[in-house]
Parts: C-alpha cells; sequence; structure tokens
C-alpha cells in the first residue's frame, strides 16, 4: 500500500543523497528522460521544459527538481500532455502536517491505527512506511511533519534530550523527501532540568533553551522548529508568570533564530472550563481577545497557527477573525485532517470543498504557511478508510497552490489511487466532492456545531456539551435556537472586518448555512426560500439521510479493488446507521423543544 | 478502623474453633459473663436470660449464641439495661452480601477503593480485614457473603476449578463469625471443559455441574451456593438453547441438592438493546413477563433474586411486581448498598427509610432472604465516606428484623461507631434520616429517575439515556413528561394487584413521589397542594440544594474525630457542588421545554 504511488515503483532506494538523487531515481523508473538544472536560489520553485525529442529541461532547487519530477511523473499516470513549458512555486513557506502522535502509540484523535512513529515509549518506525510517507508527502508538496502530538507528556518531554539521536536519524530519513522534522516542546520543559522556573523573561530559562536550541540543532541541522501549545487546555505556558504569549515566543525564536528555526505558536487559548450558566463569556472571542492586541509584537521568526475556524473544527464555521486581522504577523491556518467532528474516518467526508470556502474569504497573502492535523496511522492503507487519503493529498495541492481547482484535485487523487474508467471517476469524483455537504446536513443544523457525543465526537447527542465547561451552548427552548454574536449579542461579530460584518450580521442577509452560527432565531423565521427554520432543519436532516442512502448506493457500483471495497463497504454500512441516528435524534429533539411538524408528514419519532 | 465496632478489641484471634468460641471470646474481653446453652435446632435463633449475679444464660444454636453475644455486647455499648430475658429470630434465612469484586481487584460500581478479596487476577486479602468484616457482618446479623461479580469474567471463570483452595481457604476464614460464601458462576462454564454446549436439558451438562458441585462441596462444605446472572445485558444463559429459566436454575439445583446448596438466580432480564424509538417495549415490564408465567416451577433450592425496583435501583422505585405475584416461589429482595444511583458515597444517602417504605408495601412473608449489593472495597474505613457504613449496618438489622424501627437502627449505629453527646446524636440521627429525601429533591424529580450521567451515573444529564438503548426514557416534551404505564398506557401497572392499581392508577390519587413513574402529565398538572407539576418540580430542586446546605452546615457542627472528619468535609464539598449543578441543569431544561418561569421569581439560567 503506497498511497496514491501504487503506479510508482513500490519503494525507493534507502541509501538516497538528497532530493535530486530521489527526483532522477522516480523519473528514472517512470520511463521519464531529464536533464537537471539545479538554482539552489529556487528553493521549492521549479520550471519544466518539455524538448523535441521527447526529454524535459528541469530546473530548481534541490527541493524543486524535486516537485517538478513528482509533476511530471504524476501528470504521465493522469494521462497528461506536457507540450508547453510549465512553472510553479508554492503559495505558503512550509506546508505541514501535525501528527498528535504520544510516545506510548496511541494517536489523539486518531481514526487510522497507531503511530507510525512510537510505540511503548519510544521511538519505533517501520523505515519503509516512513519512506512511502515521504514520498507521499513530496508527490502532494508537502514539507514539514511534526511528529510528536501538541500536548507533551512524559515520556515524549524527554525527545530534546534522550531521544535526540533517534530523532536524527528519522530527519535523516526524511531529508531526501524535501520534508522537515518539527517538534512539539513543552513550556516548561526548562523546569525539568534544575531552572527554578519556565519564566520566559528569566536570563535562566533562556540561555536553557539556547543551549538546548544549539544542541538540537547540532544533531538535526534542518529542524524546522518548535511547535508550541501554550496556556491552553491545561497546558503551561507564560500566563504563569504574569508574561504574554509574544513574550513567550519570542524568548523561543531567540534561540531559534541563530538556526533559521520557526517557532510556530498555536493560538488556541480559550477558558475550557467555563460555566454553562456564564452568558458574558463567548468562547469564540477568546483567540482574538488573546492575540489581536499583540500584532507586531512576534518576532520575524514566530509563526502563529491559528484554526481556520473560532472553535475547534466544527463542519461548519466563519474563518476566525484572527487570520484576517493580524496584519503584521505571520500567520498560519491549521486545519484538521483527522476527522474528530467530522465522521472518524467512518462516515465519508472530503474536505477541499470546506478548504475552498475559506480561501474564498481570506485574501491568500493573509497567512504565510499552513498546518494540517494529520490522518495518519499505522493502519495498512495509513488513513483508515482508504477514501481519506484524498483529503491528504488534496490538502498538499491546496497547501501549494490555494487556487487549485477542488474537482480537478479530486480527480488527479483518483486516478493517481485507481484505474477507473472515465465516467467512474466522474461519479466517484462528485460522490467525494458532495459527501462533506451531506455529512452537514444530517448532523448539527445550520452552522450550530456541537451537537455531538461528548469526549468522543462522533454520533449525535444534541445537548451533550449544554450543561457542562467547554462553551460550546446552543440554549435551545422551545421557542428558540442558538446565540446572538451579533453587536447586540455577545459581540463576536464586532471581530471582523466590515465586509463580514455586513455578510453575517442581518439574519435576513446571513447565509443559511451560518444562520444559527450568529444568531438566535425562533423556529419560526423565514428562510430566504420561505421556509421556516424548523422545517429547514428537518429538511435538511431527512435529505441527509436519503443522500447517504444515495452515496451508499452509488459507490457500491464502483469497482473498488480489494482490500479497499471490503473496507469501504463496511465503513458505509456504519455510515448509514450514523445518519440515521443523526437524523432521529436531532429531528425528535427539535420537534419535542418546538412542538411543530413536518410538513409533508414524515416520520418524527416521539 | 473497626467499622461499627471500634469500641471493642481491636482484634479476634485467627485460630477460633467456631461462632460459639468466637462469642466466647468477644463477651470475655467485653467483661460479660455467661453461659452457654447450646440447641443447635435453633440454628441463628437465640435467647437471653439476665441472671441475678449479673451474668446471662445464652441459649441457641452456634450462630445463635453468636448473634446474642453481640446483641449484649453492642446493647452494652449503646448503654442498654438488659433486665428481662430477650429471644430473637431472623425473618430471612440468608442475608446475603453480593461484591460486585472483580479478580484484577477493580469493584464494578466501588466506591471505596479496590477489591478486598482480589487483586491482579488471584485471590489476595488482609486476614486481618476480613475478620473485621466477619465481626462486622456477625455483629449486623449477616450470613452470606458472594465474593466475586455477578458479570464473570476470565480468570473468575476459573474460581471453581483453580482457585478453589484458596476460596476454601477463605471459607475456614470466615466459618467462626457464622459468615458462609457463596459464588457467582458463569452459565456457560461447562463448554471451557470440553462439554458442547451449556444446554440445560443436556445430560452431559448436568452431569458436569453434579461433579463440579462435589467438587466444590468437598473443599467448602458450607458453600451457602452459586449466584447466577443468566441471559442478562450480554451473560450466556438458557434462552441460547431455546430453554426458560426453570430448566436452568433447576438444572444447577439439582447439582446442589445434595449439599444443601441452593441457587440464588437474579431476576435481571430485560433487552438492553432497546430502540429509543420502540414505544411498545417498556423495561419496567420485562422482569414479570420473564418470570410470572414460570411461577411454581423452580426447586425448592432455587431462590430467584428481584431487585426491589422494576428498573435498577433508582432513588425511587415503585416494588417490583414480581416480589408481589411469585407466590409459589422462593423469592429475595435485592437491595443495592454500592451507591451507584445515589451519590457514589460522595453524597449522603442513607437507605434504611427507602427500605421501610419497601416493607411497608411487601407482605414480609413474599419473601425468604434478601440480598444486597457491597458498598465495600479496601479503603481504610472500608465503605469510602465514613457515614456509609450506616446502610451495611442497619441493612443487617432490617434484614433479619424487616420491622426495625429505623431512627433506632440509625442511633444504634451511631452509638457504636462514636462517642457524642445525646444531642449531637439525635442531630446526626436526623441528619442521616434524612438525606434520602434530600438527594432525591435535587435530583430527579418525582420518580422520573436516569436523569444522570450515563454510565458513570454521577450528576445530572437530563437528557443522556434519552436517545440511547437502555429503555430509560422520559420523553419530556415542550407540553409534557413521563410515560404513560397505567393500562391506557405500556399497562406496566396491570402486573400488579388490584390494591396497587388503585393506588397508583389515578394520577389524582397517585402518591406525588411517584407521579412520573407511571403517568406521562403535562406541566400543567396540578398536584394535590395545588401546585403545578413544573412548579413543584423547581420547588423540590430549589428545596433540595438549600436543605443540602443546611445539612452541610449541621453536619460541620459535629465533632467528628479523624480522620472521619476530614473525609467527611472533603466529601460534603463535592456534595454541595453536586447539588447545585442538578438544581440548575434540571430546572434550566424543564424551564426551557415549559418556558413556565418559576412563580418565586428564584434564578433558573438560560
Amino acid at each position: 500500500m503506497n498511497l496514491w504511488l501504487n503506479r510508482l515503483v513500490p519503494s525507493v532506494p534507502a541509501d538516497l543523497t538528497g532530493p535530486a538523487d530521489l527526483a532522477r531515481y522516480e523519473l528514472n523508473n517512470a520511463g521519464i528522460r531529464a536533464e537537471f538544472n539545479e538554482n539552489s536560489a529556487m528553493g521549492d520553485a521549479w520550471r519544466v521544459e518539455p524538448r523535441l525529442d521527447g526529454s524535459f529541461l528541469l530546473t530548481g532547487g534541490q527541493t524543486g527538481l524535486l516537485y517538478a519530477s513528482y509533476r511530471l511523473i504524476t501528470g504521465l499516470v493522469c494521462g497528461e500532455e506536457f507540450l508547453g513549458s510549465l512553472s510553479s512555486a508554492p503559495k505558503y513557506a512550509l506546508r505541514m502536517i501535525n501528527c498528535w502522535d504520544n510516545m506510548d502509540g496511541s494517536i489523539e484523535r486518531g481514526y487510522a491505527g497507531r503511530s507510525l512513529f512510537f510505540r511503548d515509549g519510544r521511538i519505533s518506525y517501520d523505515p519503509d512506511r516512513m519512506r512511502t510517507l515521504g514520498r507521499a508527502m513530496a508527490s502532494a508538496g508537502l514539507n514539514v511533519l511534526c511528529v510528536n502530538n501538541v500536548n507533551v507528556h512524559d515520556p515524549a518531554q524527554r525527545l530534546l534530550e534522550d531521544f535526540l539521536p533517534g530523532l536524527a536519524a528519522l530527519a535523516d530519513l526524511f531529508r531526501p523527501f524535501g520534508v522537515r522534522l518539527m517538534l512539539s516542546i513543552d513550556f516548561s520543559q526548562p523546569m525539568r532540568h534544575g531552572v527554578s522556573s519556565a519564566d520566559p523573561l528569566d536570563p535562566a530559562v533562556r540561555a536553557w533553551w539556547k543551549e538546548t536550541a544549539a544542541r538540537v540543532y547540532a544533531a538535526i541541522p534542518d529542524l524546522a522548529g518548535f511547535l508550541v501549545k501554550a496556556d491552553s487546555e491545561g497546558r503551561p505556558g507564560p500566563f504563569s508568570y504574569g508574561r504574554n504569549h509574544a513574550d513567550g515566543a519570542n524568548m523561543l525564536a531567540e534561540a531559534l533564530k541563530p538556526f533559521g528555526g520557526y517557532v510556530v505558536w498555536r493560538c488556541f487559548v480559550y477558558n475550557c472550563r467555563q460555566d454553562w450558566r456564564d452568558t458574558r463569556t463567548d468562547r469564540p472571542k477568546a483567540a482574538w481577545d488573546h492575540y489581536a492586541c499583540l500584532d507586531g509584537t512576534f518576532a520575524g521568526n514566530v509563526i502563529l497557527q491559528v484554526k481556520h475556524g473560532p472553535f475547534d473544527f466544527q463542519v461548519r464555521e466563519p474563518l476566525s477573525p484572527l487570520l484576517l486581522g493580524m496584519k503584521h504577523t505571520n500567520l498560519a491556518m491549521e486545519i484538521q485532517l483527522a476527522q474528530e467532528y467530522t465522521g472518524h474516518q467512518i462516515d465519508l467526508y472530503t474536505m477541499i470543498p470546506m478548504w475552498k470556502e475559506l480561501f474564498d474569504e481570506l485574501p491568500a497573502d493573509s497567512i504565510m504557511s499552513i498546518a494540517a492535523v494529520s490522518n495518519l496511522g499505522d493502519d495498512e492503507n495509513y488513513t483508515g478508510h482508504p477514501l481519506a487519503a484524498v483529503n491528504l493529498y488534496t490538502y498538499g495541492l491546496m497547501a501549494w497552490d490555494p487556487e487549485t481547482d477542488a474537482k480537478e484535485a479530486v480527480t488527479r487523487w483518483i486516478r493517481l489511487t485507481y484505474r477507473f474508467a472515465p465516467e467512474q471517476e466522474q461519479t466517484l469524483a462528485g460522490l467525494l466532492l458532495s459527501s462533506r455537504r451531506i455529512y452537514e446536513k444530517y448532523t448539527a443544523p445550520l452552522g450550530i456545531g456541537w451537537m455531538v457525543t461528548p469526549h468522543s465526537h462522533y454520533g449525535p447527542n444534541p445537548s451533550g456539551y449544554e450543561y457542562d465547561l467547554w462553551g460550546t451552548y446552543h440554549k435551545a427552548d422551545r421557542n428558540a435556537v442558538g446565540i446572538d454574536r451579533t453587536h447586540a449579542g455577545t459581540g463576536y461579530l464586532d471581530q471582523y472586518p466590515e465586509s463580514f460584518r455586513t455578510k453575517y450580521g442581518d439574519p435576513a442577509v446571513c447565509p443559511d448555512l451560518f444562520l444559527l452560527f450568529f444568531h438566535r432565531l425562533p423556529y419560526s423565521f423565514r428562510m430566504k426560500d420561505g421556509r421556516t427554520l424548523i422545517q429547514r432543519i428537518y429538511d435538511d436532516h431527512f435529505e441527509g439521510l436519503e443522500e447517504t442512502r444515495d452515496l451508499a448506493r452509488e459507490l457500491a457500483a464502483i469497482p473498488f479493488p480489494e482490500p479497499d471495497a471490503t473496507v469501504i463497504r463496511a465503513r458505509m454500512k456504519l455510515q448509514l446507521y450514523n445518519a440515521g441516528e443523526w437524523c432521529d435524534v436531532i429531528n425528535t429533539f427539535f420537534h419535542r423543544l418546538s412542538g411543530v411538524p413536518d410538513d409533508r408528514g414524515r416520520i418524527i419519532y416521539d
């Protein structure tokens, strides 16, 4: 199983000297003749010029040559013709995968087996699978791999010390693929080494981090940097010392600067102990409230990594205002390939339509990097559901070029992965592209999110988080549902630029799918198409279930090879059950509250 | 820590030859002179006659002499005077404790630490603590101890084989205390020994159980018998072979009969995979539907063990109809000392008022034995909350004589356990006796039950089981709440005798605290005192919280010794938090549904 590279040679040698060497190997095996014109100033960028003799001239940095080669090879597999010259450069400098792997081998929010990197408290991997992953990343244009969970527990707290030689070996392994390692670190790390605090303004702390950085970079000279989750969900951070996050991030940045490393600082700070009775606090406001005032105060090698939405990877969230308002700060947008709230890699959920929507709202220059929480594990097929691999591949294409066409990207993945007839390719592409909207329909309605089984985050539980501490409430009662987040309500919408306030502020104008994210509305509210809100909730859920049945039927007609066919069939059976539960539970929940019957007389259980 | 025997000598010898020997030892140490007139025909029964010289003549079987001695000694500690002769005989033959201890050392629904009997997959105990437990049981009149969980997992499935010598040693240890062991067995046991089925009518199966019984009784001649959970919550049973439960129980009874052993057969059979959309099935009907038709078909040494209510140990349930309708079958009533749904031995919950209510409805002769799920563990004080021990002690007194006065029993426990001034004793007795009603007020309203956090069963979650598979629904909507279980509804009430149907069938007559158990009622329903149902729900919850605060204040004024004082204070703090959560969550839940404001304007959160 080689992800989408099954039609290339099964493996690459273990003794590659670098990306250009790998490029040559792959091109040779694909029967492509090419001359390399290495230009290190071009870095990841590349140019391909076809020659009359059927060979190609490739120009670029070492990694550029590699990316150009994969572009040629995968294009060939997909039946593309290269008649004119072609050039490309990535839109974002760091195109990152964040693995939430723990050293005991478990994966936080992992749905594809155990860790590929760790087992029983130590580094443990299959070098062949690492190279497969490296090829897959390179072929998709991804260049940074953070191997350990942002929640850094023991023994991962000793990665920078006891496990450094093992990490260096792993970095060596990934280097020919143009993939640089990154490490999640624990902000209180110095305190495990005799330093009396982790205060970022304490000279002893700063000295410790400088020495540590020097030691780490001596072992891994091209480490991409440190990923930090601080002061979030119980993790330690600068707040403990009355410092702000610029103090914390800049202190680490100072230590990494001599080595060209980045500090990637996650902006996932909120009060995860909010009392449900507290109506003044509104969790989506938290990131802006914490960080906007710090704009312009971060060092040049700090990147703030901001989740795409203000909550936490729900099916539908507006773009985080922080991504729009930090003009003088390096930003990375964080998305989640792991299907935590989006079906656990059981339900089909292809993400690229969602990313396209995000980029429609996000000026491309607002961010300089992009990160995705990994959907990988040690399952034979790497992603649990074979069709979940489309998310990893198309993420790479989007991270390189956010203007990538969704349908082209998905079709490209299908052609690389399977050998189907053109009409089957078209059908499958259509199913994948529709899967997110179907999932959205049968789960929580119209942007409200969170009606999910607490903790596991699979299956319906309309009030599971309602009386809890996480700040994620719908406050549905007999008359209305939702939180007013406009100026008249919690004021969350005030964090946005004028164009967003106009778009979302008035329920008569606000796009339907965001209605309940921004507004509290009575069930009798008239939607733009004349339906009432409650009828729209019922309709979406019945349609979502019906469309899942159609999806299952159409998918069953596609001749997937084994073992994919069996896995897809088994998971679709679970998805059908899940969709049925969601449809009935959500409809009953709202019917009990509203008392309004379905205007088409479909069954809503008591 | 000697439970309520702290004022006796700290321990008893390891080499006691029998109950009479123990009795002599305890009397000597208490400074009581007595002559024994052993009459083995009297068994557990006894007579005490004071003599002019200050000594006593005790008459009874070996165990009777022991019980009489503890009666004298504990009476002395409590300041009783013995002027005339006194005699007593237990109402119920088997007065059982059922421990749900697993061999890995965990306890299912245990709230007082780990197992006292098992650790790391083997039998492991502290003999001193065993003797303390034996004394405590004897002093309370309890005579059967089932040490392993009714859910028999590996390695407990090998208790009858590999661990038999260890069990025999444990039985030897408990024998002087008049305590006989009982074992939970797995119905499919023969299949682990080369028998091809566990069909109770298969001669090979019957032969296997006979041989096994002979082997077990050779090691433990006074074993009380086998406890069986069959065809329940995933346990194997006769249904697998198209046999009924009389077939299954009688087969085992035949094997145990030569040795005087009982088969205690738990009647906890229901469809634990009921779909929430299925309104025809009503879980409380299950026990009757399964067993009533079998009345009169069970062997003489079979006892059906029936939970006191038709659900599962909720705060308020009507008496199980099965306890009233099986005139020709040996019955035991099962209660639960482990505070699964009643506060996890964090919240104060003294059970004897509840038991008195049960016996008010249950003709005393309807049952011949009684069983309680244990609240014990290896915590220093055995019951986690020091005041939870009152439930173990008073259970013993009730099991001996269901006409025991609740206040006298509780006061007796206080006097044995602590040295308080009389007014402090009175105050504490009052607090203990009121604790159940307080807990009931702040949790689920008026008999509806189940509004509890799923699985853990602590804390509020009004719809936690609502869309699940367990058959425990309230179906609260904007107008009404509850299930109609009368003849017009699910027909559950039809399982009862006429007097019950009259008492519970009409909502205008039905006692308030059972209203929502038997009826579906609109929030506007007028209670007997003129309040609406919804106002009563609000009032109970506000009162329950207020009364918990009073309870905390009054309890804080009682001078408990250490370490009890610290434990009680810490748990009361948790109880106050829990009561606050329950009050607010339940009131908000019903306010959101009903839209009715509190008529006294107290705070109900949005």
